[in-house]
């Protein structure tokens, strides 16, 4: 039922997706009247690939998350977590309200033994069209102490191991500068811990502009700066894009190239609203959730719940439990 | 003598400077000899409009600021910064050390009354081909507390309305989101002290997809938030830029149509590298001072002198002490 346009986007994407992957189940959690009937308008499909699962509720782009939490809990997000959390769903994909998601989430799967906070992890494009670069978190935490960010090392090794195959995945720490004495208390004593464990590729500090560089396969950082760095990434790709349509607007002859670079310029310029085309997955928790972008459409849609078959396949979270036990730190919870 | 290529491009940069002002004076502190040689190969000034200051020593690239404070007193870097201090100039423009400049500026010439820290700040570019946006703190501290934002608000503001005649800058803080309850408790603190200071134009919180769009004129966050944020914007432009060169250079149409947009693309780009045309000031000291790149070329070193300029005739710092001043914030140092 989630995002701006709701089962006009989420079904057309499930359908497509059980028509690439004929062992996936999905159940669609939601408005049992309008299911169906989002459901008539489609191509053939297999109907044992489907179960409705009718829920009263749902939950509003601009619900506060402590409200969605206490009072929709016959919504379409809580019961898919619920049945993530009972077993019946081994991954959650939403379009919907991001910070209901994550705090329902947390609260319904918990994180996994020994992980102190969920992060929120996504792929970035490179200069290479062929990698990727994960980074996290992007904006699950505000605030992330070093415990914090050497376990987001640690899951964000295993996501890219896992889900892109990337043998001993280069993991940096994003900061200020590249020299050891740079950025805060909290980030160096992250760095010595990730020193002292041999099973991450740890390969030192990392700045913004070296993000799409391949340097590192994985970037970490607490969800402030994530944050910022994602959507900066979104705002100048934007405003790049609208000033490349003014410039070839400006005479006939550019006009005429403008035309013809339309595709190109389309296909160049998608992957840069990352997680528009692309799901982010909330890592650390029981059980495996991907949110998609609000205003994702149905490609995009399908896309997410690609990467949650990925992620279930993969059993990145048993990976994580495993990576973190080998790791130094594992505190009994 | 700082920057990639020393006086090879700060000559010529100074030269251009004087020949555009007749009433600025320079001096050039450094080595005799190379500044007598490089002078000796410029067109035609007036010898009037130049001083030499000799200095023995060179903060090099890679020396810790602590160093450079310490073991390089009779650097270009420290002397331009005394004579600040002693009145002798009334601006330094560096394209040196950053961090040894930073921490130099500091220690010689003082914050200013009242001001809690110095703040990098510069002006990058939006949607709007005849606006700019200023970005503080840029990297000049890694943590700032709502004391430090808010004095930050009101600088930039300052800034914004004297160097670019913005009336009513509008004020925004960078956040994770646009909604009251994000973010951190100091960003939440200085937000409702923003709104209760009259004389500032704040207009809440924004995030990094809207830095660009002309929402804002000042926008604020601590140094490294505002560091990241600078240097993916760089990153981001540069992987488009490449990308875009790759397309174009796929085939015969495309090639031509490359070889045609290519003064158009380095036009479009260049102010994407917004340090690198541009000069980055430390503000809230008891002088001026003006960061250019370490890469600057002779034109954008120009441009950091010019902006030099601008601060000393609006009379920043002066400016800034009585918006402190009517502020809520003034505690006697």
């Amino acid at each position: 039922m989630g995002g701006d346009k709701g089962p006009h986007i989420t079904i057309p994407a499930a359908i497509s997706a059980i028509n690439q992957l004929p062992l996936l189940h999905l159940i669609l959690c939601g408005d049992e009247n309008i299911i169906t009937e989002e459901l008539s308008k489609q191509q053939a499909y297999k109907d044992s690939q489907i179960t409705i699962y009718p829920t009263s509720q749902v939950v509003e782009m601009d619900d506060k998350p402590a409200f969605a939490l206490r009072s929709k809990k016959d919504s379409s997000m809580r019961k898919s977590l619920d049945l993530v959390k009972s077993g019946q769903a081994q991954a959650c994909v939403s379009a919907g309200n991001t910070g209901a998601l994550f705090a329902t989430a947390h609260y319904v799967l918990k994180t996994l033994p020994g992980v102190e906070r969920p992060a929120l992890i996504s792929s970035l494009p490179t200069h290479d069209e062929e990698q990727h670069v994960f980074m996290l978190d992007l904006g699950a935490n505000v605030f992330c102490d070093s415990d914090v960010l050497y376990q987001f090392a640690i899951m964000g090794s295993v996501m890219a191991e896992e889900t892109e195959g990337i043998d001993k995945p280069k993991v940096a720490l994003l900061n200020m500068g590249e020299e050891e004495i740079k950025g805060s208390d909290h980030i160096k004593q992250t760095a010595t811990r990730l020193i002292n464990n041999k099973e991450i590729n740890y390969i030192g500090f990392i700045e913004g502009n070296d993000i799409f560089n391949n340097k590192a396969d994985v970037i970490v950082c607490d969800g402030f700066v994530g944050n910022v760095a994602l959507k900066t990434c979104e705002g100048v790709a934007r405003m790049v894009y609208n000033k490349l349509q003014l410039t070839l607007s400006r005479n006939l002859m550019t006009k005429i190239m403008g035309k013809l670079l339309t595709s190109t310029l389309k296909k160049l310029f998608k992957p840069l609203n990352p997680d528009q085309y692309n799901g982010a997955s909330l890592i650390g928790l029981r059980g495996i959730v991907v949110k998609s972008h609000g205003n994702a459409n149905s490609t995009a849609f399908c896309s997410a719940i690609l990467e949650a078959v990925k992620e279930v396949e993969r059993q990145v979270p048993e990976k994580i439990i495993t990576k973190l036990g080998s790791g130094l730190l594992v505190c009994s919870k």
